[in-house]
């Protein structure tokens, strides 16, 4: 467990945002139960997000918001909001980068009373979401006017890291199994790494059963058989789309909680928004945001109160059922029956105490976060050589016409043009398929024989820039981006195009 | 409606590929209802797929199939396998990209005696997924041992295609409502582009309505409220996800069917695979490899064909439910109860003919392909001009020695280091933020004071190639990735970092 920020008398110190919209009432509702099952905690009260937008600070997290993080390690959080026109990012994604929390943990389990189709299947599932790389590191780059690119990156560390964290929440919770969900038939680097990453890392973890299921047949088995998953690791997209369906399936926002774990910093929040529409109406569920406070009663090892305020959810949750009565997500709102935020924070501050017979908490360990090396290099090749570059280029020409024009720039050359895709799928040499080009072409380039230096043949650098030197000579070519083809330990380290040899 | 190739007595010719597994079975039940109902067609048999791979050709489909299909551009097929140790690409996919069918129609809708939790709310909804571009290029290459990347491409030829084919296909079949889904709130250049460009086409289609749905929301809001679903238009990877999500609602891949369409070539495949395990045994559910038949009878114009099929299917689907039988995938294989697929056939010709009082069929009007210039370029720039480069290197460097290294060696260059990013995160100049660094480093540099060439200072390929070879002299550091910082039109054509000013 890390060490906390502790006031002089002993008590963990929390840094507490209460959001946006209705984040602030559902801060106050957890804090007044937190506070009412006995916990010493100190909270200090910091804030982010809208606010601080329309301060001016881009990036909506304050200086003194930051300084409180690094400082406590340990935050407690309502949703923030993004006011349209103000910061290119959001204020949320912000806070989980700022701190490398890189793990997003997101369980769902039935609750009682809150109906939905899959009521009576006992769903008590958790992803673990990988949460500071993939497509979510949004660097983009407009390849021509018309063709837009984003770069997903996955790195081995990362993959180590957020495979350990899931089996070791596994372990941290009791849990059976953990189904590494990804796109490995596709791409095949990429979400492959953390496929090899995972059954690499599996047999560490006997006690836990593991499997890896393709993510899209992931998105099918969780509506036709839910109750077959434990925990689910994968990557940072993957896991948006498939953590965003199973809070579905068991009601909805308004009871899913999460946590964003790092090895400095934890930060426990809700799924939902700010939802600006239901603010200040006392109408809102806190129980998502409130049970990302269980969560981080846990984390921080008071797991007696984290059991005490489960049950009395799991209890007050019974009750409403029995008495048809509930908070406005559940029942509807503005109803006879319906409960205030208020209300219902009172009934769940009543039922301190109780236990449920029938609903299960589970008895947590500690998690243990995996420690890594911080070094950048994680993975170390034996020997690394370059043998080619893809060079992309913009023409507005067809393929038959674009192909004879590169073999002619890069005569004389270390590099000579082995094909060209376009999209993924080769279209020089011409090989029959109908392909419809956009102007942004690959050009795959060799190293010619004899071209490389030293015994294996490498392409040099100096030989590559020559050769894009000629390309950017040509009128009516324009090249915008180039990646070295690269072998590291004797495999190549690039794939091939669809139709490539 | 295209122009197909017929026989000389004027039957349309289709090539029929039966396929792996149970392909054949599938196919050769979908044959028999299809010749029942009195269809004018003719089958050009031809293979692709794991007997093909086995005999060495590595792609997996043979040049005597990319023959017939160029000739009858129309393709009913079973699922291809792709054997362990051949090939690197599925011959399902290479089929789709060698004859640029863009657009994946995935429909799905509740079934009589189908039962899901979600029977009785009237599910009746498509994807029409993005068939050719994004991550699916498989343009992947090793940044440094340690990081993979992916290229996700995404252009506004390819949006305006899937965009009006959604619309089209809306129209075709009486739908009232296209919903895109995107993740355009991260990333902004590729997966917006999309939702630009539904925003642009929606207008020109006022009798249908239009929407935008995030896709994690869009994931959540199918298991919650299906029904307000009707046509979904997304990118190929999300569309991945989605569209196997959808098929669970409905009872699953034995009634899940798909129409691969592009301009010239269409392809007509059920969503499932070759499933070895039941191949050759009589027990294989057709229906998703005949629903994918009766698409294709819409689309070669046999509405009333369609129909009758339809109708024959829906009805034997209430006889099966009211007589407590079926197909093994519905009432479980090797049960008393438990119909043939030669069984459930003979069934559903018996009902050719009635139909179904309870369940509707779609009246469809043939779809109309957009017609789009198959010019490279679809988007011209008014003006272009290159204010940087982000150059990516492996460094096992912290950012605190990286960020001096690199600004020392462009001094009395072009560019100056603006910043340095690590999966997304500015790490230099240093900002605060807790980054656990991989060896891959993006070095932002721009254009110095003064540094450009012409009247408003753009990059010289020269300059930045001369900036490139400081970096590649400098011990410690290897490039591998560059991307030049392009102003389209004046506007930018790159991302911020997270943290970037």
């Amino acid at each position: 467990m890390p060490d906390f920020s502790r006031t002089p008398d002993g008590k963990i110190i929390c840094t507490l945002i209460p959001g946006d919209g209705v984040g602030p009432e559902c801060i106050a509702a957890t804090q007044a139960i937190i506070q009412a099952a006995g916990v010493k905690l100190e909270f200090e009260t910091r804030h982010a997000g809208e606010s601080v937008f329309k301060q001016g600070i881009p990036s909506g997290v304050p200086q003194d918001t930051i300084d409180s993080i690094k400082k406590t390690r340990l935050v407690l959080k309502g949703p923030l909001g993004t006011p349209v026109g103000f910061g290119e990012k959001s204020a949320n994604v912000t806070l989980r980068k700022l701190f490398e929390t890189y793990a997003n943990i997101r369980p769902v389990r039935e609750l009682p009373g809150v109906k939905t189709p899959y009521s009576g299947r006992g769903i008590d599932l958790v992803v673990v979401r990988e949460n500071v790389e993939d497509l979510y590191a949004g660097i983009e780059h407009m390849q021509t006017p018309g063709v837009a690119q984003c770069l997903k990156i996955i790195s081995a560390k990362g993959c180590e890291k957020i495979v350990r964290t899931a089996f070791e929440f596994a372990r941290s919770e009791g849990r059976k199994s953990v189904a590494c969900a990804t796109k490995s038939n596709i791409m095949k680097m990429t979400e492959g790494l953390l496929k090899r990453t995972f059954e690499r890392i599996a047999p560490e973890y006997p006690d836990i059963q593991s499997w890896h299921v393709i993510i899209d047949n992931c998105a099918h088995q969780l509506v036709k058989k839910p109750e077959q998953f434990d925990v689910i690791v994968t990557t940072n997209m993957n896991g948006d789309i498939i953590s965003d369906l199973t809070s579905a399936l068991v009601g909805g926002l308004g009871f899913a909680p999460s946590a964003n774990l790092g090895n400095d910093v934890a930060i426990f929040e809700a799924v939902h928004g700010s939802a600006p529409k239901y603010a200040g109406k006392d109408c809102i569920n806190p129980t998502a945001v409130l049970l990302s406070g269980v969560a981080m009663l846990r984390y921080i090892g008071q797991f007696e109160a984290a059991n005490a305020v489960e049950h009395a959810v799991l209890v007050t949750l019974e009750d409403c059922a029995r008495k048809g009565v509930g908070t406005g997500d559940v029942v509807g709102y503005e109803k006879p029956n319906t409960l205030s935020t208020t209300a219902y924070t009172e009934k769940i501050i009543g039922n301190l105490g109780k236990r449920s017979e029938k609903w299960r908490v589970r008895d947590a360990k500690p998690i243990r976060m995996p420690q890594i090396s911080a070094e950048p290099t994680f993975v170390k090749a034996t020997s690394q050589r370059t043998v080619g570059a893809d060079i992309f280029v913009e023409a507005n020409l067809l393929p038959g016409d674009l192909g004879p024009k590169l073999e002619a720039l890069l005569e004389g050359t270390a590099l000579k043009l082995k094909m060209i895709s376009n999209r993924g799928t080769k279209v020089y040499p011409l090989g029959g398929a109908i392909t419809d080009c956009i102007d942004q072409y690959r050009c795959r380039c060799v190293l010619r024989q004899g071209g490389g230096k030293g015994e294996s043949g490498t392409l040099a650098d100096a030989d590559l820039l020559a050769a894009m030197t000629r390309i950017s000579s040509a009128p009516g070519l324009r090249w915008m981006h180039v990646e070295k083809l690269m072998e590291y330990s004797g495999e190549p380290g690039f794939t091939k195009a669809q139709g490539e040899d």
